[in-house]
């Protein structure tokens, strides 16, 4: 893509309400817009990007049998009245609305509910399970404060896969896949060394939940990291009890602020029962469903990896999410220049490698390498005069403090190694 | 895919107070499940349909220049006072919430609002223009009545591009070519030959809009069309002075219920000038940008198909939007016909022609010819120890009334051919 036909530009400024570093940064660089405490716009770029953590996650579910489907937003009274969960007592954080007849209805702030009645018409034998139907939509939350920039969002993109199991045993064995899956997921997204798997409360069907949990200080968590074992422990079940049948000793553990990136969950017959979902085993007798859910907020996400990646001049996306794969900048008005970094710009396409062209004539160099480094992608190359008389294109990579000359041959066989 | 995989299964009946075609087809068959009036969710066969239909609509929006991004679904108030559309006297069909410190918030119903606010951080010069950004989201509309299916959501995900020019001309010229790409996607998913271009009520910036209109019997508006210039006229607008400033005569004109299955529309400077949306031109002067908009909803498209391609046993879906290609059927327990099926299921996978394979061992033939039918999916496949004997696969379109034998290679061939 042209920069020039991009119309977002950056800014040195991000409105004076916003004190999160993540959405600071994203304003200043053109990835989102503020529509109000906690709900934001994707722009052009952050676009991009929620889509590359999107295909990444879709390919984590699929590869694990999941089915996608899509949910609807707005949700019926009556189907959370089943589990309980229509009151604003039981829950807070309901965004609710009116039909023109004064029917009362919610926005939707999770999906048990409503994958637990959609697929009441669909079990009936132990033939039809297990099954692991998913969703990638928004989801609101009607949060009292929201100041986490997209870490925490009102209104927020996700993505949540419920398993539907036979028993306790088809249950465990999805979510141990579940669990490698997620692995996979932050990973690839650039976070796998700062995420750590962690025990958190598990409700009244099982002993533990498990969250991902990326270590950054703008996390809202305290977990508790043994870094030997990989692991770690939320506050929220941190005593001697647990750690001892996690066998882990107190001394292994060093506390830190944390985010929670992904959260799996044994939900038992909880949504089943209420909702009466129910299959004929082999022998032809009643049995309920056994549960489980699987949620990632793809903005949260997203966030995470700008406040944990970034550096005082900007944003460094991983290759895996970054909105391109190169910045191509343009110095200068030589005749010859503009046509070399055309030609690039064109070959780069052919290959499909991801390229935004610095193509603006009325910005200076110094004001081009700045928006480089705030906007973040991993690979930048420069074209100018100097760099063609020294033989070639200039490219460093948003992590190095200096760049390299090299010529055509070696820029294209740089940028199509597989990372 | 394999339909043992697939957890949705056709029904004998749909809800019993849904009324319309698309919806009970839709529900039947498995691509949708009703909520409540006007708010479905949709099930893995339906997704992939809408998704479809999305490519489309993408290609055809970037092939004109278009540029994607993703604005909120929670609205600002202040924003909407702007132009004076908040008030519900003035939009009677908005959903509106609460935040919990009570701040009221209103959930999307169309986004010329939020698109001239963003865009009002990122236009200065006459350089920043022409601009077309488009949005896919979830449009929330409070209808009093809601008995179409999905031709009439209260919830329904639907493209929005808006054009922000810096004069009539170039406005125009866009708005030509916004036609033409109109045009294709209705051409591309199958109700070309059905859709018309019609001319309807202009507003205040202009003396016409534009809608394509599919004729149907399920359409809400009247129309009248003249077949030999290919155009059509929106009764709302229907007078002597109308008919001879497009140069049509009543006599060749024929009246017709129709569904608006997308509009085009000149908004001049409607709400550029409340949302004070100016450039600077080559000599220094402010000037307000001319906006247009463009509109089409995904789901009413695919019940439209539905509603206008049906026959007495089920849906009859154009290629390009078909949840699959193929529909392969294994009829019989045959453990050489199993092998038969299994291997073509892999062959067909491998060369990325996309098949759902009815593998189901508990359905009588009778019940998957019924089922494919319903379904339809464009070409049918079936294996049986007869077709085997016979020299092959029988191989029938869902618009045939009857099949033919055929062996591997031209099955192969058939199904590579691109239509």
């Amino acid at each position: 893509m042209k920069q020039s036909q991009l119309f977002t530009r950056t800014k040195k400024e991000s409105p004076a309400d916003e004190v999160s570093l993540n959405a600071e940064l994203l304003i200043r660089a053109g990835f989102i817009n503020k529509e109000m405490a906690g709900v934001y716009s994707y722009l052009p770029l952050g676009l991009r990007v929620l889509k590359k953590i999107e295909s990444i996650i879709r390919e984590e579910m699929d590869n694990i049998g999941g089915t996608e489907m899509r949910t609807s937003v707005i949700q019926n009274k009556e189907v959370w009245e089943k589990s309980n969960r229509w009151d604003d007592e039981v829950v807070d954080n309901w965004f609710k609305t009116k039909l023109k007849n004064g029917t009362e209805v919610g926005l939707s702030f999770t999906n048990e509910e409503a994958y637990s009645n959609i697929l009441k018409h669909y079990i009936n034998s132990y033939k039809d399970l297990p099954i692991y139907p998913y969703d990638f939509k928004n989801i609101f939350r009607n949060e009292a404060r929201s100041k986490s920039g997209i870490l925490r969002g009102r209104e927020f993109y996700w993505k949540a896969l419920y398993s539907f199991s036979k028993d306790e045993k088809e249950h465990n064995e999805f979510y141990e896949k579940a669990k490698e899956a997620y692995k996979n997921i932050f990973k690839r997204a650039g976070i796998g060394h700062l995420t750590y798997l962690t025990f958190a409360s598990g409700g009244s069907f099982s002993k533990f939940s498990h969250e991902f949990q990326t270590i950054t200080s703008a996390g809202e968590d305290t977990i508790y990291v043994d870094e030997n074992k990989g692991i770690a422990i939320n506050k929220e079940v941190y005593n001697d009890e647990v750690l001892e049948s996690l066998g882990v000793k107190k001394d292994d553990l060093v506390e830190n602020k944390a985010v929670e990136v992904g959260n799996i969950f044994s939900l038992g017959t909880k949504f089943s029962a209420p909702f009466d979902l129910k299959y004929k085993d082999e022998n032809g007798e009643e049995k309920l469903v056994i549960m489980g859910s699987y949620g990632i907020g793809l903005g949260r996400l997203m966030g995470t990896v700008v406040e944990v990646l970034s550096d005082d001049k900007g944003i460094i996306w991983p290759e895996s999410i970054a909105p391109f794969k190169v910045h191509l900048l343009l110095l200068g008005g030589d005749e010859n220049v503009k046509n070399e970094a055309g030609g690039l710009y064109n070959k780069l396409k052919e290959k499909n490698i991801e390229v935004l062209f610095d193509d603006r004539s009325d910005i200076s160099a110094g004001e081009k390498f700045a928006d480089s480094d705030l906007i973040g992608i991993p690979y930048r190359i420069v074209i100018s005069k100097r760099s063609l008389a020294d033989g070639g294109y200039e490219v460093k990579k948003r992590t190095e403090s200096s760049g390299k000359i090299i010529n055509i041959d070696e820029l294209i066989s740089l940028l199509e190694t597989k990372n």
